[in-house]
Formats: C-alpha cells, structure tokens, sequence
C-alpha cells in the first residue's frame, strides 16, 4: 500500500477507496464518482446502477418520520440518482435492518410506504434482504435503472460561460429539519410545505429525462448535500469552477419566511443546506429559451438560473461584502466527516 | 391494507413484504424468493442482482475480524449468491456505514481487502456510498453477475427421488464462530481451519457454474443459514421434503474433534449452524456419476450426499431416536427472528 496522506472528509475517502478499487473494466461506461455507475451490455441503453444507505440517527429520526413515509423517502432518495443521469428507474432491491426491540408490523408499514412509491414512480422491488439490527433501523435501497446511451448526462462536461440553473428554489428540506429537530411549530401551510420538504421529497425523474432527452444540459447532479458541495462536485469533475451571485440565488421564499423563527440565515439553508433533490445542471447560454421552452412544453416549472460556470476552482459565492469559495461548504449533516 | 396475522421470524417477514411488493414486472425472471433476483433484458444471459447487508455486532465482532477480512467476507457472502444461481459475478458496489470515532484509516483497509478479493474473484467494486454510522461498521454490498438463460438454476426444481448434495463438509464456520466468541483457544491447525471457515469463507463459484453448465442439478441453494433453514427453503419453494439420515450427514471431522471443547452437539452445529457458503443441490439419481466425473475434471472435490428428496412438506431428520421436522430450525444467529 502505498503512503498515503490522513484521509479528511467523505469526498477524499471515497476518492482514496477508488484508488484501492482501481479503474473501472471494460463494459464500464461510468466507474466511481457519479451519481450511479453506468453499466455498457452493447444495448441501446447504459444500465444505471446505484445504492444508498439510510442510518436511523443519521440521517432520519422516527420521532417525525412514520414508517411509511421512511419507505418512501428512500426511494425518492435513490430515484434522484438515477434522475441525475436522465436515467429512468427500473428495479429495486431493498436490504432491511430491523432492530429487535421493535415490532415487524413496523418493517410492514414501512414496505408499504416503499411499494405505494414504487408504484408511482413505476419501480417494481423485486427482492431484498432482512438482517437483524443491533442499533437503529438501517435502509438500503439499490435501483437500477436504463437511459439511452448518447442521452446520459454526467458530471463532466461544463464549460466556462455556460449557465448554472436548479429545477426549484432551494432549502426548504434544510429547513424543515430544522423546524422538526427542533419541534417549532410554524404557521400552518409553513409548517406542512416545509416538513414535507424534508420527509417526502420528489425525485426529478421527469426533469431529467427532458434535460437528457432533449440535449439540453451539459452536465448534470443531484442536490442531496447542497449546492455548496454538490455544485463542487460537478466543478471538480468537469474541472471548471463557478459564480454564484447571492443576491439572485433562487431560495424559497418559504426559507426567508422561517428563517426569523429558526434563527439562520436564509442563503446558507439554501446553498450549504442539503437533500432538495432538486437537479443542478448547467447548460450553453444560446440553449436559454429552448431550455424554458422544453420545461413548458413538459408542464414542468421553469428551471431557475443559479449562476455562471467560470475558469476553475472553486464555487465562488458573491456578496456586497466580496467573494468566497464555498466549495465542499454543505452542511454534510448525514455523511461521513471526520 | 388486508388483516394480517402478526408476523414471525425472517422467513414470514419476508413474504409478508413480497405481498406488498406485489408479483415481478414482465422484465424480471426471478423476483423475490430466490438468492438472487434475475433480470431478462432480451440477451443470452439473465442479469443477476443480489444485495446483502452485514451490521457490527450482528454478523461480525472487530474482536476477531480484520478490517481487510471483512471487506473480504462481505464481498465473498454476496458472491455466494450469484454461485447459488449458477452465475458469474460482474461487479460491485459498497455501501459503506462508517463510525465516527473510527480513523478512516480502518475504512481504506476494508477496502484494501475487498479490493483484493474483487480481484480473485473477478469483480470490480466500481461504485458505491458512504454514510456516518452512530453504531457500528455497516457494509452493504449489492452485486450484479451473469448466467446463461438455459443455464440458471433457483431454489425450485427438487423432485422426489433426487439426492440431496452438498459441496463440502459442514460445520466449520459455526464451529469457528463458537470458539471466536467464546475466546477459546484450540490446538493450532484446528484454531486455524476453524477460525478461517468463519472469517475467510469461500464462495463456490465454480461448483455452481459446473452445475449449471452441466446441468447436472435441479434445484441450488447456498448454506448462509444452515440446513435446518436453507433446505427448507428449497423444499418449500420446490413443493417437496427432505430426508436427512443423521448417521451420514457430512459433518466436518473438525468439528467432530472441536466438540467436545465446545460443548456442543457437532451433528447440530453442522445442520443448524450457518454460513459454511457451501452449495446445497438436488440431482437425480441417475446423474450420481456424472455430477462425481464432472466435479473430477473441474478439480473440485466430490459433492457429499446429504439426504434424499421426499413427498413433502418438511426436512426431517432421521436419528436412532426417530424422525423430526427441523425445517427452518437453523440457529439464525444473525438473522432477524421475533
């Protein structure tokens, strides 16, 4: 093995996994680092593959999430790789840790939130596999899922001058877990929006499939740990960097109206704040109108310009007080840092 | 949702979640039920898809464990899935629950021992995720493989008359697991075999693919749970029974000789212990020396006759004392059983 620097954050861990785990084989389309890995069997189609883990304590807390509603957000969760692609999802297989001390009704109902999912968003859950848990509930979920190959958009290929856009406003989810970590009681539709926003978010699957169907984006990611990280991430991977002006940043005015009650500033929610599952995707200035033209055409809201792509590193937010690079800045409230 | 009695033990769990799942889209070959689930996309091979969690404290104790050993381990209990059905492992992603007060250190040694193992085996971790983990080390691994359509083999198929075989001596890993935990220190090559059939299983890729490739058998399981469970299962998926004669039951000799150390009954052990990942298969009769010529010129050893299929429903042990139905009596250490 060779020296190896102290590994610092789950970004560096997993690149220093990907060392150990070398390049990918042929038949390989897309390895580690995306929001799936891309499978090539000589079809019309590359076979999306991805998994995700949800940790009770981590990243969810029964005492406001109903197992139902757990089934179903760790669907929306991987759904929104797969959206991250254009891809569209196929199957799922659920593995299931299930503490002892608690009644299978409960793993039922929480199969039962998953299969309802499922059914709305045409994913059949094909198998899976229970094991006893120690701690917490533990959920994984891995999908696969197919888009046609010249169609796959990745986090590679921004270039400088192209537009930053995100398919809605941001940091309702962020907020809502505040709100419910916190036991705040807002006003009413408040309140419902932005629990809803963290307990039962929805997968851009259609947005997706009309950015990649349409040739519309360059590259293409998924907010699940906020724009600050994630943007990062697609900056890195198509080695450019970008510009975020804050005063246009698209932050949900539900955000700025929680944001007295929850005592944080609006834009970090909304930029450092994480698990919108909205798509960021970034996409040639001509391609401005056929890109709102397309969201229309496909009853979608329009996508909401976030900023610009410029010479890398660096995701470079710009305040009157001057500019900072918030690259890897998100909240990272359920991943791996040490 | 329909009226339901309560549900009990692993196996009702999961056909409790099957019925919420609802029957497999056209598309899938094999849904739940099986080691793994197949996918049909039109090709010479079925796509095989199985996915396996393993959560500290349950399935394995850092006491006696490596890191790199069990990355090992995780990667070889979900090969012996796609063995179970015949195939070829492909690929590989790791979903990865990491403790905070762990160094990351401990997590690229995990690594290092997947990896390795991946390259004996021939299959490229090419993806994955990691989370925070406020318990233990979690490791998910999910794995997609390969196997001819006309080829696969499933846990249905047994038909009355056929022997029961098993690939190798059982007993080992249990037995190993008892000592390990226990801390007890037996002499060295027994300490050594022993502790290695629980840390260091192998998978039996190429019994399965002789199997299949051959056609020598008519139905396959692998022995994750022991016996006592994983025949069962296969009776009970194939509409058959079982007989065991106890007298000839293929019994490790090192378990035979760790016995009495460990105070335990070693027919039990080799029965109703799990995770020996040796394959269970049914064959005519008729086949006998074909599947012994076959193995021959493979170089693997001989299978073992373990019993023979009857009328069912049951697996039932035959001792001086009489017969008794020990279907789904494996001792289901790290199961979920309420």
């Amino acid at each position: 093995m060779p020296e190896e620097k102290p590994v610092r954050g789950e970004t560096a861990l997993i690149a220093a996994l990907h060392r150990r785990f070398g390049p990918p084989p042929p038949g390989v389309a897309l390895g580690i680092g995306d929001d799936c890995a891309a499978l090539d069997a000589g079809g019309e189609d590359f076979l999306l593959w991805t998994v995700d883990t949800l940790v009770e304590g981590v990243h969810f807390d029964l005492a406001y999430f109903s197992l139902p509603q757990l089934g179903r957000k760790a669907l929306a969760v991987n759904l929104s790789d797969i959206a991250a692609m254009g891809g569209v999802p196929l199957y799922a297989l659920l593995s299931l840790g299930w503490p002892r001390h608690r009644d299978t009704a409960g793993a039922l109902a929480l199969g039962e939130g998953l299969a309802q999912a499922g059914q709305e968003y045409g994913v059949a859950v094909i198998g899976g596999d229970t094991v006893s848990s120690p701690g917490g509930v533990l959920l994984t979920l891995t999908l696969l899922g197919r888009v046609p190959r010249e169609e796959m958009l990745t986090r590679q290929g921004a270039r400088v001058g192209e537009g930053i856009y995100v398919t809605g406003v941001l940091g309702e989810a962020a907020a809502g877990l505040e709100m419910l970590k916190r036991g705040l009681a807002l006003e009413g539709e408040l309140h419902q929006a932005l629990s809803q926003a963290h307990l039962d978010p929805r997968p851009q699957l259609q947005a997706g499939r009309v950015l990649a169907r349409e040739k519309l984006a360059t590259a293409l990611i998924d907010l699940s740990d906020g724009v600050a990280t994630d943007l990062g991430h697609l900056c890195r991977m198509s080695g450019v960097g970008a510009r975020v002006p804050a005063a246009t940043a698209p932050v949900s005015p539900r955000v700025q109206a929680a944001a007295p009650a929850l005592g944080v500033d609006p834009l970090d929610l909304a930029l450092k704040g994480g698990e919108d599952y909205q798509l960021l995707f970034t996409a040639p200035a001509a391609q401005a109108s056929a890109l709102l033209a397309a969201f229309a055409r496909a009853g979608l809201p329009p996508p909401l310009p976030l900023g610009e792509i410029i010479t890398g590193p660096g995701v470079w937010l710009e305040t009157a007080a001057g500019e900072k690079d918030i690259a890897g800045q998100g909240f990272d409230h359920f991943r791996l840092d040490l």
